[in-house]
């Protein structure tokens, strides 16, 4: 099944939407022009379609495999990934001084997701080094910048990111690798670390890792916890790769989806120690690792977008030919292909409408980091910046959770075929599951978005984001028809009920966490919804003015919103219910935990 | 991950809510008293995690294989077969005179699920059995009820069911397979006939198919479809296994789940005719077909009930096991179970709660079948008939659309060991992903529910549901307490969206069919989740009435309903919203097909 870049939408929403001709008007964003963005989406779409998404099925049946430490990936991907490097497509975002194209976050966005719907497992290895670079730029010493970012912008070189050990997930504080210092200011490091996407494979000539560890004298908890950059061959003085550092694969697991991105066990310093060298200072691993995250989660947000979107490209492609059952309405007397079945339609138009929905949001995310960045006034940065922060989790969190949702869909759709492996829609289902798990579970994102992104700050971000639906709501009024008149009215219950949710999630905080942990992931799905809602609300008002333009667009932009209004958003007022009435210790944490 | 069949919660259900002391009273079902019943649910519980249950992850692991046209099933498949044969569990539900037990339905049902539970691809073997035998019984001549029905229940033999072709799925008007009939009253059958569910295994003597086929002058459609018994190998007189029939098994498929289970491609007739025996009359086929799918249906109800169980068992001892973080709420320094987790807690609560409330319907529904057979009163079989047969599409479509949803929250509660196979989380997430498609699609569920169920009858059977869920309103505005207000609440509310959307969908069935196939599937979702809320209600009556008797299991069921109330409930009217908002040929089908 192939794979075609929703150039289009892509487009619109960095124009209409997330107004690329705001961010190319920012210091130092002057050649981001619309016009640049057109030139650099419709390449990546090239690129991604013809020579990353003819792999994808090639990697789930050939996955990476492990031998004696090494890991071969599927054929077909070291090719690819040269091309990627070749392409620049790895410095699409970051700074010119390194290599880099210094784009806006909001051109990288699209690349980032076609490459995703493309091929989720070869994806991940430039997420992973995007993650190690923004780790560098932040806390690297001018050195570790010069000797390792180039390399890392080139695709010579890649990055992981390493957190999780057997007894430490989740919880960061649990972390036990260990790294003592030594007397030329570098550092050994013992351990195991596990889940290391493409912690070990044959398409770099180096692997750089960056590690949580703690050194002997750091506090308990998160606190103590200090980041390493260990790769895996040492560099010589002239910083090309040299002796082999003591870090080991000792196995990648066998997954239920992405098969063809290794994850990897990695054993440090079993023989001798891993030579490691701290970046920033000792003590502020979790603050440097959570600058990474959340880039990473964002960019996890999109590929859930992305496999959303590669999964109702398949199902629509399957459903104008598959043919099946004459028409409910008596309008034809042959069997029709399914598309023509309302249900068919259905399932359809709920995978558009989720995936419209959820790219717009998470581009507009970009555009408030790009605005957070190059923003001239203080103030406005600051603000953008809180409304990044706060859509975070709520794309990485609701982007992911749909994309289940939407992908299980793709395989009902396609019915018995479905569940045939050699149709393809089962790997999209397969592969998206792991999408609210890493980069944190969607309980860990609803618990940032309640804590860190809407108690912090008394609610202000969230507040922002009701003001701006609320300008929506009011200019829905002013246009006539039923499209309009149904998100008017559904936008404005989900809208209020968002608003009583972030208010019982401010006011129970602390009188009753447990009913607001309780009701944390729900109210990241209410604001996801919610919030997505709302960018096919701004978008259908978009496409009434300008219709006559391309009425064949537009006016499937108003339906899909209008679908989103009718079919997903009247859910909102029943999430709030569930919210509001969480207990704590009356409700779910009632039971004894042998009642269970 | 072992097993262990929710005994007490099984029986809590067929005594207080499927009222077997009634079924007992029945002529006939004399024995089948509490007693008998509880023999045998713990009996089956005994074997079920003993025996069948150890093989699930085997199964997966060691599917299935074809070569040469024969297929070999998971080791030890074949030796639990025959003590699952020898144990009589083939015959629990079927008459006396062919050696089955004859129970009631009532009785059978917890053993099905039991069996479902341990190893849904074990299970798929007797659930085509069964369905053979129903078709025998149905509409089998005397001989052919004679040589086959003992040997069935034995489990000697075992049968299939040949509907699907490769260009007739949903759609069986399009069947092809011919039948030609012979000077000696037989008939050769030509043609292929796909996704056949142990079609060929090593488990039993003999395979019995049962086929859907059109003699030479057959109407067109599904009115010229006949129903014809052929057997793998051709009967002696004597009624043993004699010559090889001209059935092949020429493949199997490579599935996204059950892969223990063989899914069969049979090539009918490839050389010289594969011999076949009408059954009944000719082009009646699809009507008896359909008696055994209603009891397939059922069946399939089961698995979703079956596998969400599985599931929530795994999860909820991972959860016990798995330390990661301190409370939220500040309760303990050190780290503690994940179960003390409130967004953990509302995963299992809500896999629970789902559960719990699917099982008590589809009991239910079993006595209803009972009454329908056993009932000394006409009319009294008839209307027990017509709910019967209203809620099997709603006991098939909700149950495995929810234990999809299940199984993927038991990936979630896992983190990241959901996704490595080796936990068998996420062998529950693939194998579930079958149940909302054979047997029917969930849309061809609800069309099910909205055509013959609903509208047929003018909504009578749908009426006298709502009439008894308002008995169980008012009994709940009697009794004190958070828990029940709750549910008054909610349950008023689901069942006002209910009501509703049963009088569109009889409103509009004639004039905007469109619009009432759209919203089938979550018409068929909403009155699932009333009717299952509805159950969970009448649950938490009895529970508080009987609460001292056993204080542990009351209390959990009244918690357990109560946030079926306030977290699932609520969703009901955002339904409602949906399903009467939608338009036909102004709404989902107002794009063009290239619009998509």
């Amino acid at each position: 099944m192939s794979y075609s870049a929703p150039i289009k939408d892509m487009l619109f929403v960095m124009k209409e939407l997330a107004d690329i001709d705001r961010i190319a008007a920012l210091p130092g964003h002057e050649d981001a022009s619309f016009d640049t963005a057109q030139a650099v989406v419709e390449e990546a779409a090239r690129f991604c379609g013809e020579v990353i998404a003819p792999l994808n099925v090639a990697g789930d049946r050939n996955p990476s495999a492990w031998a004696n430490g090494e890991v071969t990936t599927t054929p077909g991907f070291k090719d690819a990934f040269r091309q990627f490097a070749e392409g620049g497509w790895q410095g699409v975002v970051h700074p010119t001084d390194f290599g880099g194209q210094g784009l806006p976050k909001l051109i990288a966005t699209p690349c980032i997701e076609a490459l995703n719907s493309a091929n989720l497992s070869f994806a991940l290895c430039p997420l992973l080094t995007d993650g190690a670079i923004e780790a560098l730029l932040t806390a690297g010493s001018d050195d570790q910048k010069a000797r390792y970012l180039p390399k890392f912008i080139t695709g010579e070189w890649t990055g992981t990111m390493n957190l999780t050990e057997p007894q430490a997930g989740s919880d960061l504080a649990l972390v036990r690798t260990r790294a003592e210092p030594q007397a030329d200011g570098a550092y050994k490091i013992f351990g195991t670390k596990i889940f290391i996407t493409y912690g070990e494979h044959d398409m770099a000539k180096n692997i750089v890792h960056l590690v949580l560890a703690r050194t002997p004298d750091a506090p308990e908890g998160v606190k103590g916890i200090s980041l390493f950059l260990v790769p895996k061959f040492l560099l010589n003085d002239d910083g090309s790769p040299g002796a082999r550092n003591d870090v080991h694969c000792v196995s990648i697991e066998h997954k239920l989806g992405i098969k063809a991105s290794p994850t990897a066990v990695l054993q440090y310093g079993d023989h001798g120690g891993a030579t490691g060298y701290l970046i920033g200072e000792e003590n502020r691993g979790l603050e440097y690792m959570f600058i990474m995250m959340n880039a990473a989660r964002f960019a996890v947000g999109m590929q859930g977008v992305a496999i959303a979107e590669r999964a109702y490209q398949q199902a629509v492609a399957y459903a104008k030919e598959r043919v099946q059952s004459r028409p409910v309405d008596g309008s034809a007397k042959e069997p029709v292909t399914i598309i023509h079945h309302p249900d068919v339609r259905r399932m359809l138009a709920t995978m558009r409408a989720y995936t419209e929905g959820a790219r717009a949001l998470a581009y507009v995310a970009a555009a408030h980091s790009d605005l957070a960045h190059g923003h001239p006034d203080e103030d406005a940065r600051r603000s953008h910046q809180a409304i990044y922060e706060y859509l975070v989790p709520i794309v990485k969190g609701f982007s992911t959770e749909m994309s289940i949702d939407v992908a299980s869909l793709g395989v009902q759709v396609h019915g018995g075929m479905g569940f045939i492996e050699e149709t393809g829609a089962a790997q999209h289902y397969r592969d998206a599951r792991i999408l609210t798990i890493y980069e944190g579970t969607t309980a860990i994102q609803a618990n940032d978005l309640v804590g860190r992104k809407t108690v912090r700050d008394g609610g202000r971000a969230a507040q922002a984001l009701l003001a701006q639906i609320d300008q929506t709501i009011a200019a829905l009024a002013e246009v006539d028809g039923q499209p309009f008149k149904s998100m008017h009215r559904h936008l404005s219950a989900a809208s209020l009920s968002l608003a009583r949710s972030i208010e019982f999630v401010i006011a129970k905080f602390k009188s009753d966490p447990n009913a607001v942990f309780a009701s944390s992931v729900p109210y990241l799905r209410l604001a996801g919804m919610t919030l997505c809602g709302w960018q096919m609300a701004r978008a259908m008002l978009v496409s009434h003015a300008k219709r006559s333009e391309d009425e064949r667009f537009h006016t499937a932009k108003i339906a899909t919103a209008e679908f989103f209004a009718e079919h997903i958003l009247p859910l909102a007022p029943g999430i709030e219910a569930s919210i509001v009435s969480a207990k704590g210790s009356e409700g779910v944490l009632a039971l004894s935990e042998d009642q269970f």
